[in-house]
C-alpha cells in the first residue's frame, strides 16, 4: 500500500534494527485519512471473506480498526490489556507476551460480543513476534468463532511473527511489509499482494 | 443527538443509579457507523473554533475521536494512561483520579504532537466527575496550546463534572446528557443544543 508506505519512509523514525517508532501517524498521533484508507483497503482485501465481526487490540489497533469496521459494515470490539485480571464471569481471556516490554499481559473480550459461527477479521498496528495475534486466535477459538484473516499495518519481516501467524493456516495481510531496518534504514519488500 | 440516545435507549445496560454500561456500541464494542455520525456531529458543532488538533484519552475516546478528526481534517492524539509512569524526556504528565476504578492514573502526551498554539479539542467518551477532561485540559495547558472546546459522547449530568468543567469557562458539547439513572431507566435531560 503505497500511500502508507511513503508514510513510514517520510515520519517513521528507525531507533533499532529492530524498532520502527511511527508515533506520528499511528501509534500515538494518528492520521485520520490515513486510517480511512487503510479501513478501505483491509474492506477491500477481505470483502469475500463474509466478515462479521473485526477483534483488536487497545490501544493502536482501534484507529485503523473502526475503520475496517466501517467499510466491512461490521461491528468492531477491541480486547482489553491489563497486567493482571480478576477472573470474572463471562469474560474470554488469553495471555500473550510482550518482547519489547518483557511482561506477560492478560487480554481479555466478553464472550457476549464474539458469538459462535462469527466470522472474525483480526486487525493489529504491527505483527513481529506474532504474539498478539496468537492471542486474539486464540479468543476466537474459545468463543467458538472462525478466524477469517488477520490484516496486519506493518509486518516487521525480519522477525519470525510472520511465519509464526501463516504457519497456523490463516490468511495474513499486511499492507506494508519490513524487509529490514538495518543502517537505520527502512528496507520494504519487493512484492506487493495487491496493487493500491 | 437522537440516534446516540436511541443506541442508548435500546442498548444501554443500567447498572446502578451511577453506572451506565454502553459496552455493544462504544466502549467494548463499537459501533463503527455510530462513532461517524458521532465524528460528524463533533465537527459541526465546533467547525468554527479552528480546530487544529484532537486530544482525547485511550481506549474509548478513540474511535469518536477518530471520525471527528476525519471530520475536521485534524490530526488525533490519544493520551496515554498508565498506573505508574517512568518521567521520560520530551513527556507532558497529568495525574487522573478515577472515582470509578479508585486508583490514580498517570496520562502522557509527547510533547512534540501538542503545539504551542495548537487549538485542540478534547473529546472523551464520558463525563462524570470530569477528573479526565481536567487532566486534558491540564496537558494542553503545559504544551502552552489553547483548549477551543470539550466534545462529551455522553454526559451524566447528575454527577458534578460537568459543572466543574463548564466553570473553567471552557465550550462543552455533550451529545447525551443523562439526567438521571434512578429506577434502572435512562432519562435525558429535555433541552438540546443542537438539532440532530
Amino acid at each position: 500500500m503505497n500511500v502508507l508506505k511513503n508514510k513510514i519512509k517520510a515520519e517513521g523514525v528507525v531507533l533499532s534494527e529492530t524498532v520502527l517508532k511511527v508515533d506520528s501517524f499511528l501509534n500515538h498521533q494518528v492520521d485520520p485519512e490515513l486510517m480511512m484508507e487503510i479501513g478501505k483497503e483491509f474492506a477491500h482485501r477481505f470483502k469475500e471473506e463474509g466478515i462479521t465481526k473485526i477483534l483488536t487490540i487497545e490501544s493502536s489497533g482501534i484507529a485503523p480498526g473502526v475503520m475496517a469496521a466501517l467499510y466491512l459494515n461490521v461491528p468492531l470490539v477491541f480486547a482489553r490489556k491489563k497486567k493482571s485480571l480478576t477472573l470474572t464471569e463471562g469474560v474470554l481471556t488469553s495471555k500473550v507476551y510482550s518482547f519489547t516490554k518483557q511482561e506477560e499481559n492478560t487480554i481479555s473480550i466478553s464472550r457476549e460480543y464474539i458469538q459462535k459461527n462469527d466470522r472474525v477479521l483480526l486487525i493489529d498496528d504491527f505483527l513481529a513476534n506474532g504474539q498478539a495475534a496468537l492471542g486474539l486466535i486464540d479468543l476466537v477459538k474459545q468463543a467458538e468463532a472462525v478466524v477469517a484473516g488477520i490484516g496486519i499495518v506493518i509486518e516487521k519481516s525480519f522477525q519470525n511473527g510472520g511465519k509464526i501467524v501463516r504457519d497456523t493456516g490463516y490468511r495474513v495481510e499486511s499492507l506494508a511489509e519490513i524487509e529490514s531496518l538495518e543502517n537505520g534504514e527502512v528496507q520494504f519488500k519487493e512484492e506487493e499482494a495487491t496493487v493500491s
